[in-house]
């Protein structure tokens, strides 16, 4: 008998229950563990290390196969791109408030993966999904602006936002600058993103100039990850891998400088860091 | 009132503790949040898209300054070392239960970060922290064989296991071959890696021939972020961080693949993937 | 602007958006804590203490007001149904993988607790809205009956297991018995009670005399909660309280008893705890 | 070859490896799972519900027998005691911040349950060790002052707190002589009990008169659990299993009553909930 699935759950076709596992036995695709012997999707992982990047090793895994050199260096942007955002998200507070009772670095870091709830990191999968759904309308020989106007339009006569759209603090987010630029330099600006920016025009003719409503970092991410070819459920795990070394940081940090069992208020934090700085000319 | 701390949790020297917040104000040197701008450790994190990798990334984030081009490629490669080891450990089937009871993808992860317990990705700290006192100790003049064989034998006297040596699965670890002759290539290899090495003929030494304990991956992982600067607690971090995409994947494939409520035995496990292939010559 | 909510989460009425704080100013009507003083929903909780059981102390804390005594042996009733299932549930086996790791108990519990996915437990909360459903149509003046055949065949149609219904091990749950058995006896036995017995014969005469599907122990304990007046978030919210004893007895009994970092095949478990036994007279 | 245990760990005696499942066959002596029959410690499970309180069957599922009448309404109020504690706990802090996030319940207790580290809930487990400590030598023949006072002096020569003494909040906590009351009338006033006091006094000795130290809600639990033969690793537990409740009502309070993605300043709460109140008359 068919249950049902949760919201965030992928999708279950016919074709995986089909092969689903009967009795005991059952299969996996991804890695092969023998004694002195590792393989990823079929490459060993010593031959691997050295010559693929983090971000690269990421997409083989996810998705099975080693990705273009263009798209490995949009996947290293992406984990780069989320890699920490400061102090005031529910899942960096979630962690620095475990990490204030004393706990080891493991609870910390789950707790603050806990804290990607629907509204924080949540609009990544929606959009990819809202997304995909117009460039299939857009292939059936309609136009984007067409079909923008009418996605944005179920949406608000739903009362509900559009995902991808909207961020609590940025109004210009750099991170959507530099994803966008790179995806053009890079030759990946397809038809992803050409419907990202229809669905942000289609938005905003519905509003008053003042009030304009940027893609956010969320929006971003679903257009690039969309491009590239990954699965929803996948795109929207690129937050989570991303943002693990901020919740470790901002952990460490907490129980370095802090006393324990304190009261976090965020509102009251002062950045005492390094002033803005350049890259080294090398790096350019 | 001093507090006590649990072993997993860093030390609080008395600096911190002078550097702890008092009254509501509170600081932080991470990152720096306004409308429209992200600075990580005092670099636009715009620009160090594309510019800077995710393993450079993240040594920014954990210590503070950009890592050189050679600690820059090892970081990368010790983030692809540990990115999946199967569906044994424990971390890997405590995020596939959680995933046949039809859990969000967060909370299979966070399952999966807290079954990082003391037998698993927990050598790395105590290995680092034993490497420090040894290279201090042969600092002081007295040599690596010497400080080796010392060390050893007061695990040996406390019957217990010396930290970074020993695996349930391999004799030969690719991962730890490669890391070392990486660190060797980059000119990494240095006081720590000698010590690691220094410390397996000691601890070999008092064990008959056919019954080798060798290195590792937690031991050379060990090894080599000691060699690069990274604080033991950091250096432990570095397999949450590297191991969370595999946990994603093996989740993800459990809910594709399996029926919900399945009870999963490792040891009826059959793999199906790709056939072992050689990276591609442009890799090379 | 209104966010969209995971199914999971508690409906957002406009009143509560009404209430919702502005400013910093937010308030809480659950606990007053002050300097010696603790009060729990207005009661000093050192006059709870000894005076009113643990149960009637879950129903004063979720839903504001001390039950009755007969609602509070019911309450003491389901939190000691759901105890403990062995050692095949998904969050009791997510416990023990972690356990096994040597992580501390808290790390066991947390991740038990996120093994409670939409399969395991996740059908009290759904039994409990269209428990809830049902009995208003009946309120507009139809047969339970009638009412149950339309609301089964809804499920039937659309070819999803009606929730409540069905069970992995048990075909009569000695629970659901006893259950319904202590509703009848304390006066208990309602319209929630009456709407779950007809949606099991309205299931039931779609199918073969062979093939009869019980009502499960999440349907009895959806039909108990719906008739002591909780909402459906609390009522799902009592497998989880209930349950937390069962995951920390199951892996310290893992710690205990067990190596470290074994496979945990669910199959090949020996119960060698006491033989069947009876209560002692005097708790008859 | 033994491996080390992380601190909050349970011991592993040569007795409990002794008894390690060798293969794949293992042993759980917790509950047996058969269709249709469900035996805690060999009682059926439907004979237990309602005649045993939850507090009771926690004790027999922890400990492996019912305890005594006057045991039972001791556990029925230490999980009371527990049950909620406003709205300052790193606990209750992390539940709410995950809440805030829109994650399901599950994930916010999870949080909460990972925010009860080594200075929140963390000192019931050493005090009971130290009472355990200091029982045995106060049964070798020397005074509980004597032994109270060597026990003190080695916390004060370390520059450690003595676990189980001194409060954030309460100097005079309600819910520590409300317990000691029942233990008082319960007749279960013995050894431990006597011996916290001790150390009380040697504690408070070394101290001027206006900043006693009082014992904590910590210490008189652990001081409850000791006298009625829970393992410090079980007294510890309760912690958990009572505040459960407290997490899901503070969670779902943040879910209904504020805005998503708030910023938490617990310094800014008001208490909206009922005036302090009286039990009825039947209760006392």
């Amino acid at each position: 008998m068919a249950r049902r699935v949760e919201a965030s759950a992928p999708a279950r076709p016919a074709a995986a229950n089909d092969r689903a596992s009967h009795g005991k036995g059952w299969r996996t695709g991804l890695t092969l563990i023998e004694p002195n012997r590792i393989l990823v999707r079929g490459y060993p992982l010593d031959e691997v290390m050295g010559r693929v990047s983090y971000g690269e090793a990421v997409y083989l895994l996810l998705v099975g196969e080693l990705p273009t050199p263009a798209i490995g260096k949009l996947m290293e942007a992406l984990l780069v791109a989320l890699i920490d955002h400061g102090t005031t998200p529910p899942s960096t507070q979630a962690a620095r408030t475990v990490a204030t009772s004393g706990a080891p670095l493991r609870a910390c870091v789950a707790a603050g993966v806990l804290g990607f709830g629907t509204y924080h990191g949540g609009d990544i999968e929606g959009c990819m999904q809202l997304l995909e759904r117009g460039v299939a309308l857009a292939r059936g020989g309609r136009t984007y602006e067409d079909v923008a106007a009418e996605l944005v339009g179920e949406f608000i006569a739903r009362h509900e936002p559009v995902p991808g759209f909207g961020h609590r603090i940025h109004t210009h987010d750099p991170r959507v600058a530099r994803l966008f630029q790179m995806a053009l330099e890079l030759d990946l600006d397809g038809q992803h993103l050409k419907m990202v920016r229809a669905l942000e025009r289609a938005l905003n003719a519905t509003r008053p100039p003042d009030s304009h409503i940027p893609i956010n970092v969320d929006g971003a991410i679903a257009a690039v990850c969309s491009e590239i070819g990954l699965a929803p459920a996948v795109g929207s795990a690129m937050f989570i891998i991303s943002r693990v070394p901020g919740l470790i940081a901002q952990s460490l940090e907490e129980q370095e400088r802090e006393r324990p069992m304190r009261q976090i208020d965020s509102s009251a934090v002062v950045y005492d860091g390094p002033k803005e700085r350049r890259l080294p000319g090398t790096r350019k």
